[in-house]
């Protein structure tokens, strides 16, 4: 039913009526707002940068030939971690927990200041796995306890661990999982060598051990009994390829949950070590539980932050264990052959607040305003990027499954050809000294409906949600469509999205609605899949 | 008439009773959320830090030892600039104008998350020359063009200017005044050496030259001359101290606006070239008239910002002067017995939007939330300062007073003991390496009213400025009591001040408003002065 919405916006911006379609503009003059070119049907338009390409594949043939191996993947992926949380992003001590390890990396590597996530969890763990949208693989929205697909997504998508796996890679993911916990969803089933972590949220194992904030459901026996029927999940779960899945603990308490990350690190801390001394590279992707609700703080280290508070110690847990996967990489010997790059999945999450996370922008987690979708993005890679970088040109997480698919020689036939790829290979732009963007445009969806779209600093909202008590953005918001005229903000010099400028640059509201009807537009050859969530 | 609205809260809070005073509660227990201590009745408690105070002292000795002379005191003062128009803030790229020299001094200096100002420029400007709030001074809200006081407010303060004139600097301030242009409020009337600047804002010279913002103005000669009768303003001016007083050019373009702050830097730079050869030491106040709205961009520079917006503009070309004279600073050898402070005077002023700044924080200038009263404040000193400190503790503009004292070996006794001084001498905060604050509380009025008090990491707002429309913070907003309980905010969690603690931490509440009425209750001994502003 929901497809439906989408249908309409194919044909119609509510109320307005564009004056000229981005292309015939660019036709006429040479030059166009929208610089991208598509090369193929299915595959997003980049911006060409032969040149900057063309440097970085020598770079990358130089490292190849030093090494003797493709260079490794790590990912370090936070769980509702705010735009503002990192003090490099303006926050840190100002909003009660330093985070010297994050500014670190940072420091000593290029930090994007408009890097994009979905604007929840499953649509975007999903999407830089798959290097296609939620609205495409059918992942729009959050797997929920109790929640039953009618079709495994996976079933036919190609995740970007099956890809690096059948190019010699070691594939491994630890954490947080969170886009299917039944047969053939879980990682282990859809292309990771090894999985070892948990399959849902942080929250939806904390409500069975946490008496005193669900008193209703710990201390009754039956409804909790009833809960945990629904899906267990509060298993530390070691998966193989081929589907052995060993369960290796359980959280019995709040202080088990407290410790959840350091346990989930401390295996990654010991696969580093040995994955370094193998001939094979590796990609690892470390999903930390933290620091979505409910934070309980690490039981060694109670009070470690500034502010003394659960999330804020959660903030700088996270910050010491990014530290230490990254001290492990160094002491193995492979930081000069390893890619790094941290990010959150989405904008902090406040309807969980005070246990929620700081963005200086509008909206947050669950909303398509910069809140909800900016998110922190660090590339590191000792001796490849250049310390002291910072770009605000526009990088998709979906990305990163073209820049990974590139540094381990993927080839684009290894894509099937009957679906739409949104991804960018943003390698050269994350790997030249002075890099530049090849992604144009991002999109923002709202389950299955189209909301926004950003190129350059510029933002277009066709639709909004609009939260009806502050911080309440996921529990208490509704989804509205603008009046008359899109809400057209200039994000440089409206960076908090409160007074919009559309009438003042018709043109570019124009090009940017017309990038977004030229995106919907691609679901008409390649159509949506449902899989009934 | 105003005076009014204070004496009733000095002794009452509407709807708010104190279970107990935090003085009391602290002579119970030893400990107490109020760690200052008043040393004298009229002189603003301060943290105790024996120990600090000691070795900076003999870290300071020495350097007078070594360079045989005081150090110099350089501010930097910005007009507007927003907490997060720096990129070193979390702005920068981000908000469209990259900030390399401001982020340098931070990365080599000491950066402060919770500086605060005034919430308008006459207040801050007039408060960190006398080391006393607006409310004490009289000069409570920012002197506008056609203004008469009935009592010069300098008649009998003792600035910062005659202070460190007697003690042997050379005092000059280049730049926007903005404090008085008739005689005996001028810079060079009350202290300063020399003054080279203008007397009002930005606003006011712009408004005569900039015929297609203010036609009604501009074209009508009639108009024209009356607004040119109300005070002139827009010459550049050159006084001495004794009352030599040259007018040296006059704006008479938006071209010789947008060049104004480069003329004024090119005469401090050749003012620390020849300074920096005396025996004496030096006091210099630059002040830009920048970032202040209308904004028209350096002939030279024109789009020099990424956003290539006249704002964005004025924060490049500002962020490129500091540079300068931090080079000419470093060129004249006295880069190491210096200490620079950069800052800004309020928030953003929104009201002029889009020719405004950035916030990440609530309200903005004008108004008594974040945005309006936090602002960069970095400390930089070669040698001296630690490179990459960063502190949340509270440090207020007015503290800069203080530590210019301390630094040219002012004694307190030069202060005339009838009044009270709200300045802490932070200069073993900002010198020491591991250096803590002495300052326990901010207050924050707004005009002659109380609104707010900061300790730790609590806020409480017992008046509300409100906004009527979206920016109008100033031209469209009430000023508006608090409901039942004062708005009480935990800044660490909630950065943005949109939900309130109080009932959740009622001992802080008490406290912290305890605090905010023990500072009233100073101008019951030390009753305000009013200049009829």
């Amino acid at each position: 039913m929901r497809l439906f919405s989408l249908v309409l916006l194919l044909f119609s911006v509510p109320g307005f009526v564009l004056p000229l379609r981005a292309e015939e503009a660019s036709s006429r003059t040479g030059a166009s707002f929208d610089r991208s070119v598509r090369v193929a049907d299915n595959r997003e338009p980049a911006i060409p940068r032969p040149e900057q390409d063309k440097a970085v594949a020598a770079k990358l043939a130089a490292m190849e030939q030093k090494f003797g191996k493709k260079p490794n993947i790590v990912w370090l992926v936070v769980d509702d971690m705010g735009f503002g949380d990192p003090g490099c992003y303006g926050g840190g001590l100002l909003a009660g927990a330093s985070t010297p390890n994050i500014d670190r990396l940072a420091r000593e590597g290029l930090k994007l200041t408009s890097c994009y996530a979905q604007q929840t969890c499953t649509p975007t763990r999903s999407a830089i796995l798959t290097g296609r949208l939620p609205m495409r693989t059918g992942l729009t929205r959050p797997i929920l306890a109790g929640d039953k697909v009618t079709q495994n997504p996976w079933e036919d998508e190609v995740s970007l661990a099956k890809l690096l796996s059948d190019a010699g890679y070691t594939t491994l993911i630890t954490g947080k999982w969170h886009v299917g916990e039944s047969e053939g969803m879980r990682p282990h089933d859809v292309g990771f060598d090894e999985f070892y972590g948990y399959y849902p949220a942080q929250k939806e194992i904390s409500q069975r051990v946490d008496g005193r904030r669900y008193p209703g459901l710990v201390l009754n026996s039956e409804r909790l009994a009833a809960f945990e029927a629904i899906g267990p999940g509060d298993h530390l779960i070691e998966g193989h390829k081929g589907g052995e899945t060993k369960e290796i603990s359980q959280i019995k308490s709040i202080e088990d949950m407290g410790n959840a990350d350091q346990v989930l690190t401390e295996h990654t801390l010991q696969r580093i070590a040995q994955l370094a001394k193998q001939n094979k590279p590796f990609f690892l992707e470390h999903c930390f539980m933290k620091v979505h609700c409910d934070n309980f703080p690490n039981s060694d280290h109670v009070g470690e932050s500034e502010a003394k508070y659960p999330y804020k110690d959660a903030v700088h847990e996270v910050d010491r264990l990014v530290g230490q996967i990254v001290d492990a990489l160094d002491k193995a010997g492979v930081l000069e052959n390893t890619l790094v790059f941290f990010t959150s999945d989405n904008g902090p999450q406040m309807d969980g607040w005070p246990d929620a996370g700081y963005t200086p922008f509008r909206g947050a987690k669950g909303t398509t305003f910069e809140g909800g979708v900016r998110v922190p993005g660090i590339a590191y890679w000792k001796g490849m990027i250049t310390a002291g970088r910072e770009s605000d040109e526009l990088f998709d997480l979906m990305d990163l499954f073209g820049v990974a698919m590139n540094l381990a020689g993927v080839s684009s036939d290894k894509l099937p050809a009957d679906r739409y790829y949104d991804f960018v290979d943003q390698t050269s732009f994350l790997l030249s000294d002075d890099g530049h963007s090849k992604r144009e445009a991002v999109y923002f969806w709202w389950g299955t409906t189209l909301m926004a779209c950003r190129m350059h600093e510029y933002k277009v909202h066709v639709k909004v949600v609009l939260p009806q008590a502050p911080h309440m953005h996921i529990d208490l918001a509704t989804v509205q469509d603008v009046g008359l005229s899109p809400w057209f903000f200039n994000l440089y010099l409206d960076p908090k999205e409160e007074m919009t400028v559309g009438h003042r640059l018709d043109p570019w509201l124009a090009s940017v609605t017309a990038k977004l009807k030229a995106h919907g537009a691609t679901f008409k050859k390649y159509p949506p899949k449902s899989i009934g969530l």
